[in-house]
């Protein structure tokens, strides 16, 4: 299963939980690349950002709205960066999909063939048929979200249905829906309790786990709360606008913010289990 | 309001509930477009069925999955379709995009500002903070996912949360986030008994109505239900699959399948009320 053998032979050479969210914006994109196109800008920025750390990050998260908002530009900008992650790291698709049965396997052939792409985040509001065209791929990982990072998290998420919140009751019934060990879930670091019950609940399941640093999430607590399971723990604005000094390259100070949030998840680990790989 | 001012205009015009969803695939494109590249072949079909209908459609949605599939030529295609569809019937982008704040403030930047459409669905699972950038456009229409066509509806939508079925809730609570008149809801035409509760509880909020045809809602009953409110009653497969007859162009077949649903929308509304203008 391929998304299982990247992941192992991703933690035997970086071991590592750090997923870089490349959550790029024309406007984090520095002087030294002034007067490039979108699609030349966003791309150096990322190209920049993964060779300071591919030898550090388990996987690199794509959030699709900061592409699509440059339209063919941007999406040209989503294939190239595809293109320059090496293939030793993990890529996932933050694209929150999920149509009817006949329209989410449009877009499961769109991320998960088209884009190769390793994981991918689909919402779960509208069902099985909705969320089963994309666990059909069972060499790849759908994180299906459950109680996401945001404020609005409150809203629906957390209203009881059958006498627990609703997110947890996403979390058993979409992992009714496959038999393939393909599918994960997105919970918040923000969310600390309930992301600690989740991994008691559910030891083997592997969670995504965005809101570190500019939501506010700590990443120690994080992976203290995640005890050793599987996790893909993300940092998008905290690593891509660390501040720079005079005189350091883009490049050192993208690293140098990698290594602190490295330094800080290890932390974490040093008073729970060790990562498994199932 | 653009969003209104167009709607009643379209209504002066066409007086129709019929929203034709473009979910266009190249199985659908006939041998008379034969050797045409991806985005040729969507776009010659679209603007033959564009050409075929618009003095009788109220609105053209596009679900973005259907185009998305095919890389940046499938965006082309997109881009080329939307600036086919005349200025006088409404465009819904059928993306149901979501996500934290800042990162729906991205969506609603493509589908609103770049691409200009008049509507755009979006799901509700994230809350408030992941709505709430649609629906400060003012004059644009968020349909919010309510109670969606598909068999998946049952899995969560239909949960009853604080004593009544989730997608009231939501309902209820998307209403509350805006004073603009600018939010809508997608309620499936193959659910009409709770298609009449919904509209006999909130009869000013335009619906999105998909399901009628192929996913066996039927249209009628569709209209019955709706008792006169504002509605896009969406039918996708049932107008482009229309079946041909020899020696019957392509447009013919496609213009006398609107007809004939809209000769269906008709029945339904003979016995409701008129359709009002709020």
């Amino acid at each position: 299963m391929r998304f299982w053998k990247k992941y192992a032979e991703v933690q035997v050479r970086n071991s590592s939980m750090l997923c870089i969210g490349l959550d790029t914006t024309l406007e984090m994109v520095p002087p030294e690349y002034a007067g490039l196109e979108p699609r030349e800008a966003l791309t150096a920025f990322n190209r920049t950002v993964i060779e300071a750390t591919h030898d550090l990050a388990a996987a690199y998260k794509l959030n699709l709205a900061f592409y699509e908002q440059h339209g063919i530009e941007g999406w040209q900008a989503f294939e190239d960066t595809l293109q320059m992650i090496p293939a030793t790291c993990i890529t996932i698709a933050d694209a929150k999909r999920g149509d009817i049965g006949n329209t989410s396997a449009g877009y499961a052939k769109t991320f998960f063939e088209r884009y190769d792409c390793d994981a991918l985040t689909v919402a779960p509001y509208m069902g099985r048929d909705s969320v089963a065209p994309f666990l059909e791929y069972s060499d790849k990982m759908t994180f299906v979200l459950a109680l996401t990072s945001n404020e609005g998290s409150h809203d629906f998420q957390r209203k009881t249905v059958n006498g627990k919140p609703l997110y947890m009751d996403v979390i058993e019934t979409a992992r009714s829906w496959t038999a393939h060990n393909n599918v994960g879930f997105v919970v918040g670091a923000t969310h600390v309790a309930e992301l600690a019950e989740v991994r008691a609940c559910f030891p083997d399941t592997p969670l995504l786990i965005p809101g570190i640093g500019a939501q506010g999430g700590d990443a120690a607590a994080a992976v203290r709360a995640n005890a050793g399971g599987v996790a893909f723990i993300n940092v998008s604005r905290g690593i891509l606008q660390a501040p720079r000094q005079a005189g350091v390259a883009l490049r050192e100070t993208i690293r140098a913010a990698a290594l602190s949030f490295m330094k800080d998840l290890r932390h974490g680990t040093a008073d729970s289990t060790t990562i498994t790989i199932p």
